[in-house]
This record gives C-alpha cells, sequence and structure tokens, in this order.
C-alpha cells in the first residue's frame, strides 16, 4: 500500500491529516513541519506517525508519495525536491507562485514518471461534479456567461492577496467546467486595509468559444456569499455552496428568439419551466480528492487536476493581474 | 395648482398617469400619445383628461408642467420643445441619449428657469435615502468599495441595451451616495440573444476618493437580485431590494489593524458586532418622486436629480462604455 | 350574458369589482353599499354602474347574480334574500356565521335551482391545484399529516376573531385537498390584545383515513408565514405562498421500514431524492373564482366551493372551538 | 482538579469525549462501556484514558465525577448508582424516564451533597442565554405566547418517541426562560411509520402568569427548522437556530390599543421598529455546559439545570402526554 507523508502542519495541513488517516487506501507514516511545537501536537494525535523536522529528512524516508501544505512561495521547492527523490505528488492549491515554476513542475513530473496533482477541492465535490455533467451532457445548451461570488469577512492571509487565496477556487471550477483555457483576462480591485494586497478584486475572462466569465472575491463583505450562476442557452444553474441542502438549483428558462416575417421585428419570449434541485452526495470533497490521488499512484492514471491543470490555472490568475485595469499605462481615463 | 400633462402612455406612463392622479399637489389634466389606441385606453381610466395625439398640440394647451414618458432616443427632442414652450419638464431616466445632449436640456432649464428633473426613481426610495444618511453621518466611515448587483430573466426592451435600460439605476444611486463623479471607468458584457445588444454586463468605477464600484446587470439571469453591498471602514450595509421587510441591513463589522511593534508583523482582528434592519417607511417611491417635482415647481427649489445630476448619470455610462474591455485595440490578450 | 350585482364596497369589495369589471364573461351592472361615500367612490371609478343603497333595490334591478362582500354576520341574511330573488349567489368566506345557516343557504340554492359559491378564493390558486393533482395523483402517497402556519402582525378584524379570519383559509385548503372532513377536532389560543377574541390559535384535526393536520394563525407574529408542509408517504411538499417564485417544493423523501428478519428489529432507513418546484401559472386566484362561478351560472354545474363545501368549512371551525381545551370542564389539569 | 469518568460512549458520548478532553478545568480519566468496540475505539483515541466494560469499575476507580450518556431508561439506574458511591453526577437529557425517578435521584444528590446537572445544553447556547436576559429586563414587556418548531428528516431513535427526543429541548427552554411550569399542557400527534411511537407530535402548555406556548416536533418533515417565536407586549423575537449568523432576531413591533372615548370602538394601531440581530459568541454550548458543571462542583453552586430542573422537564412532559387529545374518554367527538 502507498506510504503517504505529510509536509506542512499548519493552517490546513491538520484536515488533510485527518483525512490521510481515515482513508484506507494508504499508510499514512510520516509528517514534517519546521515547528517542532505543530510537529509534536501531531504526533500526540496520531501516535503511529514519524514525525521530521526537515524535508530532506523526510524526503529520505521510507514513502512513496507526499503531500504538500506548506506556504504558497515554497510549493515550487519542495515540490520539486520531493518529485527528484521520486515521490508521487500532491500540492495544495495554488500549484506554484508562477506559471514558468508550475509548468516546470510539470515536466519534471512526466520526465520522472510521477504523479502530480494539484488540491483544486472544489473540483471534486459532488455539486461542482454535478454542473459539470449538465454542461458535457449538453442540459444547459451553450454556455453564455458565468458569474462568481466568493466574499466573507476575513480571514486575510499572509502571504497573498485575496485573488490567490479566494479567486484561484472560482478558476480552478472555471475551468474544471469549460475545459479551455481564457483568451483574454482582467482585473479590477483594490487595497483596503493594507498597502499593496488587494482585499476586494474583480476579475473577468472570455473565452474561445465566447463564454465569458465574472469573478468577485472580497475578505471585506459583510455576509458571505459562495454564489455561481452559470447561464446556459437551454437551461441556467445557480450553485449556492452555503445552501445546506440545495447547493444547486437547475431552471428550466430561458429566451426563445422568433425569427421575423417579412422584415419584421425580432420577437423574443421567455420560457419559465420546473426548477429542480437534485440529490447531492454528502461526501466530504477532501476525502474525495485524497483518494483520487492515491488511486491515480495505484492506476497510473492522470489525475483531474494534474501538474498541467494547476499550471493553467496558475496562467489565468497571471493574465487577470497581467491586465490591470487601474494601471495608468491601461487606463482609458474619462 | 400646477397643471400637469403626461406625454407616452407605453410601458411605463401608465404608472406616472396613476400617481399624477393620486397626488393632491398638482392637476393632473391632460395627456398625449401619437397611439390613438392607448390614448383612448388612458381617458377612459380617467375621465376628467384631455387627449392630443401630439406632442405640439398638448404643448399649446393649458398646462405649467409636463411628465415625459417617450422612448429614450426622443427624451431630447420633447424635452427640449417642452422647456422652449415654458413648461416645467419631468424627464423619466435616463434625460438623454448622450451627454452632451443631456447638458443642452440643462442649459435650456436654467436659462428659461424652468424646473428639469430627471426620474431616477430610486434616488427617493427610504432605502436608498436612509444609506444616504448613513454615509453623509460618517456612520460608515470611508467608503471602501460598493458592489451592485440587479440581474433577472428579461424584460429585454427594444431600444436599449442592459446598461442603459438597468445599470441607469445603479449609477444614479452611486452618484446620490457618493456626491461625486468617476475619475474612469470601463466595463464588460456580452450580446448573447441579440445581435450587438449587450444582455449582460459588467462595470467598473474608480471615484476621486479612492471608493471603487462594481456593477453587474443581466436581463438572463434565473433568479431575480437587486443586491447592493455597502462597505465601509467602519460599518456595512447590504441592502436587498427584494426583501420584503429588510431591505437595509446595516452590520457593526469590520477589520482592526494593529501597528506592529518594533519592526514586527501588522495583525489584524475582525470586528463583529450588531446587525441592526431599520424600520423603513413605506411610502411609493413614484409618488414621493412626483411630489418632489410639484414642490420643486412650487418653491423653485432645485430637484435632487436635477438636470446637471441626470447628465452626470449619463456621462457615467458613457465613461463605462468608451472604456470596452474586450474592443480589440484596447485589449491586453494572453 | 350574466349580468351581476355586488353588495358591499368595505375593505373586500373593491377587489371583487375590478375582477368583476376586467372579465369579459359578465356584465357587470350594479352595485351596493349602506354608505353613500364608498358607493360614490365606486361609481366614479365605474362610471357605467347603477348604484343602490339598499339590497332590496339592487335585488329588484336587472340583475342574474350578486356576488356578497359584507360583514361575516350578514352573509346569511343578505343570502337569503338573494336567493329567495331568484339570483345565483357568490358569498364571501365564510359562508354563514354558523353551520346550520350555511346549511339553510344551500338547501334554498338547491330548492330554487340557482348556483350558491363560496368565495374560498385560496382553493383556485395554481399552488393549491397543484398540490391537490399531486395528493390525487398518488404522488405523495399516503398522507400523514399536514402542518399550517398563517401568522403576521395584524391585520385585527373588528367582527370576527383570528379562527374566523385566518384559519378558514387553511381549513378549506384542507378540506378541498382531503375531500373529506373531520371526525374530530380542537383548538387553543389567547386573547392577547383584546378580550373575548383570540389574536393566536392552534387548531387540530383527525381525519377518518387517519391524517392529522394542526393550523397555527396569529395576528400578533412579527414575521410573516404562510407555510403548508404536507407530508405523505412517498414524497413531501412545502407549500410557501411567500415565496415569489418557487411557492411549492416537491421532495422525493422519506423513511423506509426494513421488514426485520427472525424477530430482530425493524430498521429505518432515509431516502433523499431531488426535490422539484413545479413552474406555475401567474395567474390572479380571484379572477379564476370569479370566473369559475360565472362558468358554473352558464352551464349549470356545481361550483368546486358550492354552498355544501362551505358549510363543512364552517362546521370544521365549530368543531375545532367546540372543543376548547383551556375550557374548564374539558381540562385534565396537573 | 477533578477527576472526571464518562459513561456511554453511543451516539452522544464521543461529543462528551471531545469536550472533556477540550476544557482544562478537569483531568479526564476514564471511560466506559459495556460494547468493548466502542471501548477500543475511545481509548485509541485519547491514549492517556482508563477503560471499564462495567459501570461498578469505573465508579471504584480513583474520580470524582461522572458523566451519563446512556440510554435513557438506564439514566436512573446509573446516576443513582454514581452518587451513592459519592460522585457528581452529569446526566444527558432527560434526566431520568419518569418525574418520580427524577426526583428521587434529586433528593439523593441532596442528601449526598452531590452536584446532580442535567445537560440540557441549549439553555447554555448563547441565542437561549440571550433571549432569557432579554425576558429578565423586561425589554420584551409581558410573555404573550411562544411558538416552537424542531422538525427535520429522521434520526428516528429507538427508544423514546419524538417528544422525548426532541420536545424535551424545547420544554427545556421554556422552563428556563419562564422560570415557573405549566399549570396544564395537553399534546396531539401521530405514529406515521412505526406503531406506538409518535413521529409527529404538537403540544401546548399554559403557565399561570397566562402565557402560552406550543410546540411542534416532527422526524419526518422535508426540511429542518429549528425557530422559536417569542412574543411579548413590547418586542417580539424570532430564534432560529439553522441561521447561521442571526440567530435572534429582535422585533421592536406591537400592537397598541387605544382607549376609546364616550363609550366608542377600541382602536388598535400597528408599531414597527427597528429589528436588531445582536452579536452572539461563538462558544460550543456543550463546552460551556461541562465547564458550567465542573465549576459547580469547584464552588458548591448550584447548576442552572439541577436535577430539580430536570425533574421539571420531565414533569412537563408527562402532563402534557397525559392529556392526549386523541385518547378516546378524552375526546369530545363531532
Amino acid at each position: 500500500m502507498t506510504k503517504v507523508g505529510l509536509i506542512g502542519l499548519g493552517y490546513w495541513g491538520p484536515n488533510l491529516a485527518r483525512v490521510l488517516n481515515q482513508t484506507t487506501r494508504c499508510e499514512f507514516t510520516a509528517c514534517c513541519d519546521l515547528d517542532p511545537q505543530r510537529l509534536k501536537k501531531t504526533l500526540r494525535q496520531y501516535p503511529g506517525l514519524k514525525g521530521f523536522e526537515s524535508v530532506e529528512d523526510l524526503l529520505s524516508s521510507d514513502i512513496d508519495a507526499v503531500v504538500v501544505a506548506t506556504p504558497i512561495s515554497t510549493h515550487f521547492d519542495v515540490a520539486r525536491r520531493a518529485l527528484h527523490s521520486g515521490k508521487h505528488v500532491f500540492v495544495e492549491k495554488p500549484l506554484a507562485d508562477s506559471s514558468p515554476r508550475a509548468r516546470e513542475l510539470t515536466e519534471i513530473a512526466q520526465a520522472r514518471d510521477r504523479r502530480l496533482m494539484t488540491g483544486h477541492t472544489f473540483v471534486y465535490s459532488p455539486p461542482v461534479v454535478k454542473v459539470k455533467e449538465l454542461i458535457d451532457s449538453g442540459a444547459l445548451g451553450d454556455l453564455q456567461y458565468l458569474s462568481f461570488s466568493r466574499v466573507n469577512l476575513g480571514l486575510y492571509r499572509k502571504d497573498v492577496d485575496v485573488v490567490w487565496d479566494l479567486a484561484v477556487h472560482d478558476i480552478s471550477i472555471l475551468l474544471y467546467w469549460l475545459d479551455e483555457s481564457p483568451i483574454s483576462a482582467g482585473s479590477f480591485g483594490r487595497s483596503c486595509v493594507q498597502s499593496f494586497k488587494r482585499d476586494v478584486a474583480y476579475l473577468w475572462f472570455q473565452f474561445p468559444g465566447g463564454t465569458i466569465a465574472s469573478c468577485e472575491v472580497s475578505w471585506l463583505s459583510p455576509q458571505k456569499m459562495r454564489r455561481t450562476c452559470v447561464v446556459g442557452s437551454k437551461r441556467m444553474v445557480v450553485y449556492d455552496d452555503t445552501d445546506p441542502s440545495e447547493k444547486i438549483k437547475i431552471y428550466d428558462r430561458g429566451v426563445i428568439v422568433h425569427q421575423p416575417e417579412n422584415f419584421g421585428e425580432f420577437q423574443l419570449t421567455y420560457r419559465t419551466g420546473d426548477m429542480v434541485a437534485p440529490n447531492l452526495a454528502n461526501t466530504e470533497p477532501l476525502l474525495i480528492e485524497i483518494e483520487h490521488f492515491l488511486d491515480c499512484i495505484a492506476t497510473g492514471e492522470t489525475p483531474r487536476t494534474d501538474g498541467r491543470f494547476g499550471a493553467k490555472v496558475v496562467s489565468a490568475i497571471e493574465m487577470a493581474e497581467k491586465f490591470d485595469w487601474q494601471r495608468e499605462d491601461q487606463l482609458v481615463a474619462a
């Protein structure tokens, strides 16, 4: 059975530890953190683990795969060393802090024939998978536009801004659903509380097929929203992740264009049918995701959110940030 | 008592007729529409009215003021003629189809000393006035950003796109609250159902004081939203116009930045206090608005949404449309 | 075409006048109120009407049917005189202030072969009709219980208590859906604001088939609720009349009892399938209702809420009030 | 420091174990379950614990207090033995399966000067405590009525019906808020899925001061509700425990009775002021409750939900069940 080590026991690491301990598809044997206190606490909770204070030591130990939950700026370095030492690697999102680095990891993994997977958990959550099925089956028709809102009060991160923290989720969902990369992108935002670190931002994307998408993210909002609206030519979907029981609502609604006779005007009518909230499994996405990683190691399959996918997400963020609408040289002022 | 005539009995006109009939502050004496059927129907409902099939005839009749509810492209022409014939003029929003024309109307009104008012109804609605009071009193602190969503399925208009139909409401609210005009603006959208007429659009604005605003409008959305979030440094407000009983929620929430000691890191803590939904009057905004127009005629006061205000709204739309982020020459492609 | 007169122009009468004026299936020719002011106001609004200050005069005029919207205590007297003078009669709910009187009206109508209909509007509303279809088709399985909540702040009536004002709606819906009368009933409540007039009450009913129902009504509640839960063995329905877009939600949910093997315990599992909110017509129930009355006059058909139905509703109220759980002689004290 | 043992590791026990492990105010030293599997699992999770397969052995060990989370029918026996062996005792709700037994436990505890506490967790939850403060301060005025709804699909219990499972929560909240016991009570319900075990029930209570209360509980409902409405003469409160952010809403609403002049009619007007959702602490009620038990042991104080309180809750359930409105000898049939 695959032996797995966990690197990084800070904010998110403990959740991964819990899931690695819970699944029966691997042996969770080792963990690592530079902070002895965190390490000690984890070892107390999982007495069977070996603890390491250095990544090098953990990588030298008897493990087949690592799960990386360290600060984003270290993803590249830790993942590269792990791949070079022959491990399969799961990296928390985003894969790296730049797209060249993300692509380099992908190439190393390919060269060494190791599985490299990015932890885009939402791509494994039942509502997101359900919408993917609806899109792929043609039930929604042509995708006209998508609108994402992911806002709440806090939690401010120290290392990255709100785009790299929150928008990365929406972009991963968007790229998974559309299966294509944007041809153009832009952004707009403000650093309200701290200098040089946006806590509210608006992003927008245009895709080759014509679909457009907008994404609003904020750490500075009084109500929590996790709302995505997917508008297709046949059906429309609202995915509200804060709804405890009806996360997905499928609306049989649309506008019908009637061709004009004899040079007359176009006529529009509105179609309003039933709304269906499909029943969704209650399984924890994090568990599904980790077991997908373990399955891919076992079978040699490519993970759904492999290195290539992770690199595309990073590219899309960079594309949106490159065109910062407020930058003077890009601005068309009044 | 002021004698008022109504021009245009199409989609919105009948609502104005009802309110003109209801108020005791004017004599509603005449109406006008090019379509004899509409005219007949209105005269049946208000037997005391005189009916005219031409604007010229109505303007020659014994009235002091006109209310204009004709298609947007005719606003300028009808309002100008009315002003020139010495009437006070109320024009449905937007004031005109271009800012030079809007400003020209303003100048004529000033030269002829007539009241010119734009029908930005929301500026007279109790929740919008309440938020204005909160902003002006300093209760919200510095305004950091505002986020508007005004989406639903339909009603597609034949003459204008979704920006000129729906975003004009949000922009009027925004300019009323902030009391300043944007220094830059942009937009992004798509014509999904018809060619060359956007049915979904995103607009954004930057103001001299640093405040930014975003505005999402759509005729192609499965759920109706009328949601505005106002984030201040002291308090935050959510204004949801679809909520039948609690349209305004004031959150005593924010982020506190603690100055670091000795080159240490900034520390942030989150403040969460009570939420208050103030009681609001139930008065119909359209009635308040029309009575404001009549009061301004009686007293000579300047209407809150006078010609100048209406022209600023048109300018802000134009500024956002001028910078269309998808236009090729402005695009920073991948 | 049927000529119709309206008796009673107080709180509800104007709504009936509007609908009688709107439909093309009758000639709305006369109206009557003891109060000359109200009469005058109605005649101004509908100039073609004849106005009467006495019921006798209206009944002597050239009409085929009357619509009665007078205070409840006068329903019996007015309807009886109208039937005796050969008119078809529509009486606002409840049919009369006692079940013997309600039954007497029914018998007169039968003897004179006139249509007698009670104005239980909800029985004609699209969501209530939809649930009826679900029940009759067997889609819900056996009805296990129903729970009604109809509460809000005000409007206190002068002539009747909250049971006769609000619960009468729920009871009409209940009897329509179940198509049977309760075998027992009881109630419990309090007169909080005025003496001897309940402003909050709980009613409950037991039906021959085993189904039970509970009904909560209040004029003294901070939030408006119009919520009915229908629990069947196969499916469950929530009907929320305050929801602007999804008044009916059908849940494919239930409990499955697994027969025990070899004297073991019963095992239960829970079934959770999709939720469907069917699209419902937007037609005004009051218009549907009045047109049903007019159709029944034209065809001789029995109205869905005929005199017999109206009498059953009054009987059910009386049964619930007869067993007032707080009356001392019925009380099983601690 | 108080040494605590936990008896019963079934459905609820693991939550108590977690909290006993979390608090720093006691030493969690021992646990006990008849099922060796459960015991083993708990010992693996908390390696420092001593495990016992018999209550007797645990009671003989070196502990000062026990927490009892066994099936309800065994509460009396286990708690009695623990008190007789000199331990302080915390018993999960309800205290016992009959009021004489509950009172006997109370007497033993008094005689042996031990703390006896019932695990009515809701009495320690921040929203319930907040409403208690509002009531006691007079902010709500006279309490007119209270309406409780606690419904959802499942979880059917094997040992008790829905009243002993769910209504016990509402009754504990009710008695805590009102600080008095009902003078009369009744109930009504149905056993839909299993024979002789109600899965839906309505209870009602009358209190010496005039206040009435209604309580709806169900294991067979499509939507989860945890809603309590408290109507006072000055203010009204809605407490919705499913709302993640605004569990308590205080409405400044009511009806004002104007005294009639000269034998005229009473006039009523409606008062609608602001709504306030007070900020509430996020502390886990179970932790607050267990720490309250430990504090009472340390100080000798009487717990808020002591044996006497727990016995009153059981008495109120019995009073409501004694008057089962459907029992034939009590029935006033049609």
